[in-house]
């Protein structure tokens, strides 16, 4: 079943399991009740520490709490949204490109170089689109060995793109005659910056530094983490309440089994950890980890494990799995996170079952401009959503981010999505600390 | 009939009249293929001088040309809007304010005080949602000379409203409790700034100083007639295509009969020049002038005359209402405007003769956040719509003005919107040099 399918999207919202409503109501409250001093704070914070260009992150709804899990810079996915908001993204583009390059008039994308991922293509088109009806020229400056001259696609839905070879002239980068001030990455670079985008005289946003041959979903979450501090003390509640908890491993092979015995101890404290604040919350759960590739990307490297045993018992295909992520990029260093349950589920028929949905929200500079659900019929409510291969379906959010409804209740549409805006900006806030880092 | 009885919005763009569509399709292909270069002009304007908080423009689309006719910087009717595109003027709202007043966590809005017309209270009751979905604290400071505490209104529409005295402290106003850093103005002041706007320590937006006591129409036009200047040489058009030809009269009184052989000259003077333009462009209709107050509003002080000899044949009625404008200020000057027929016309059932329309743009800083035809059906296309007392129908743009769709045909619904979002701008960019000028 396609989206196309699914049945009218005013309906569209996935509900929360009732059973574990109460606590995210509080926190949703919490929000509503705070907004204009929470907006007042994200202000400030923008403007000591400028959001990156774009971002994508992915959030956990557990009912009792909600948190980011992934925070993507290089974000993919833009034709899942509603077209209904595409002013929004193309005002949010405009406001971007004024701060960034005033005197930009083009603007060169460089995006990844799977060309069979046709979701992908598609994805960009929309993100061409945005830029041109922002009033930019767009060309699309492709990284792909055997380009040599432009390629036009023609996409399902339509629409055309041409890729073109991107060429370097000194220290500038550009396609057959078009060489502008700015350069926009849609490439996470986890293979490493390739030579061709290195020391270049034009301004590339997000930088090349911030690819994940550089970034540490490790350092992500630890700036999360004092992101949140300073917050949960703001609205006053536990900050644990929208952060997964974490810990860091060093070296590890799994291949080799090495580093293994460090891993098995820290999943151990870690899941102790989940345990004691489940008790303190008076929640009913197992407790689960997550293990994930610390330069992680695409849902590759990503282990689910209730118990140290599970990791010890790990088989040789498992293992496997886990010695590489997207790009053959060996995994070396390792992030545990807290299993943070997804209990929004989205029945279509209003009974039976429903599909587990998790949302990701899609944020401009630092406007949230909106988002999706994968919906997953599949899985369960403590598996990862966003695997290879996976066939998830993409629903569009119903309403913004941003149009929060203080005299309705927490739980109504408006003020849903109003709490992913502001999680979801917490996320890009520790991202942006994350690029104030690089400047200094 | 009132907006709700109107048939799905989705079919709601009025259409042109066919025998005058080319040479219109002419201009908006030549926006549409010039969007970058219009863009990063606008770009650089902005960057210069600054636009105005907010401002609606009232347009008039004769088929053959396309311009304004008012610009106002203290706009109502946010209500009109489609409430799809609320968050669009959330987002901008939020761009504006960040730039004006970064450290701004509260908003004091000064209304118009005719708490009688229950079409203004719905557009403040929008306007002070948009900025507290924003993220600001919003109270409403009320120059009602008989309001001792605060007053709630309940609105037709359900939503409820709180007036409060504006009451000053040394240099600040505030209402009980609250005396943010910003003050934005939704009056008009065309009776004169009141003592308590004086010399404020706060920032006032608009300043008070573009209340009609001190702008001048004629001005407005004259700079406008400077931008256009500019604007067409960069998009090689005709500037009268996007102008309405003016002429400025001196004192003038119409009880007493005083400035009148001056204003009899200038009427001929006027009505000549647009002959000459009508024959060079194969434009076979009669010229028609508008003689409004320079500082006039609400449409009040307008009058639509063919010849010398009709304004020579005014009845005592006719004079008599262009002594006043709003609240009784006497009208000494008046602009000599071009009259632009409005070609635009909306069959609801798609047959029969079409209601004349006329557009009206809204903006919130540089950003077109949509808009709304005033609809009239008693009204001829070369009539004022926007009259005091008159049943105009509103009705919200299907889509907004930022999402050009250059490979469809200049008058598919998105490039019609891009082009009142262009000639719209331009208008305001005039405002926004009104505004650079009070500064120097």
């Amino acid at each position: 079943m396609g989206v196309q399918d699914l049945p009218a999207q005013r309906e569209a919202v996935p509900h929360l399991t009732t059973a574990l409503r109460g606590p995210l109501l509080t926190l949703e409250r919490h929000f509503l009740d705070r907004q204009a001093a929470i907006e007042a704070w994200f202000r400030e914070q923008w403007q000591r520490t400028p959001a990156p260009f774009y971002a994508s992150v992915d959030l956990r709804n557990a009912g009792f709490k909600l948190a980011p899990v992934d925070t993507n810079l290089f974000p993919a996915g833009f034709n899942n949204l509603a077209p209904a908001f595409l002013p929004l993204c193309v005002q949010a583009a405009q406001a971007a490109l004024e701060r960034l390059c005033p005197e930009a008039r083009g603007v060169l994308v460089v995006p990844e170089s799977h060309t069979r991922n046709v979701h992908y293509l598609e994805s960009l088109a929309t993100l061409q689109d945005i830029l041109a009806k922002a009033g930019y020229l767009v060309r699309i400056g492709s990284l792909l060995p055997d380009l040599e001259g432009p390629r036009e696609l023609e996409l399902p839905g339509g629409r055309r793109l041409c890729l073109e070879p991107l060429r370097r002239r000194g220290d500038r980068v550009g396609v057959e005659g078009f060489e502008p001030c700015l350069v926009l990455l849609n490439h996470d670079l986890a293979g490493g910056v390739p030579e061709i985008l290195q020391g270049l005289a034009q301004r590339i946003t997000p930088p090349v530094a911030m690819g994940w041959a550089h970034r540490s979903k490790g350092e992500h979450f630890a700036l999360y983490r004092e992101v949140v501090r300073e917050f949960a003390a703001l609205v006053d509640i536990d900050p644990w309440l929208i952060e997964p908890l974490f810990l860091r491993c060093g070296e590890i092979d799994f291949a080799r089994r090495e580093g293994e015995d460090c891993l098995v101890r820290n999943v151990e404290q870690l899941l102790e950890a989940v345990r004691r604040k489940y008790e303190a919350h008076g929640i009913r759960r197992e407790p689960f980890v997550v293990v994930k590739a610390d330069a992680g990307t695409y849902g590759m490297g990503v282990l689910m494990v209730r118990s140290p045993e599970e990791l010890r018992r790990l088989n040789r295909r498992q293992r496997s799995r886990m010695r590489t992520t997207k790009g053959g990029q060996p995994i070396t260093r390792v992030l545990l996170q807290e299993g943070v349950y997804t209990f929004e589920t989205w029945a279509p028929g209003g009974e039976g079952e429903g599909a587990v949905a998790e949302p990701v929200v899609y944020l401009i500079d630092h406007f949230v401009v909106g988002g999706f659900y994968r919906v997953h019929r599949a899985r369960g409510p403590d598996e990862n959503l966003n695997a290879p291969g996976m066939a998830f379906e993409p629903l569009a959010f119903a309403e913004p981010c941003n149009t929060p409804e203080a005299g309705q209740d927490p739980d109504a549409r408006p003020n849903r999505f109003y709490a992913y805006g502001v999680v979801a900006r917490l996320a890009v806030l520790a991202a942006a600390r994350e690029l104030a880092r690089l400047r200094t």
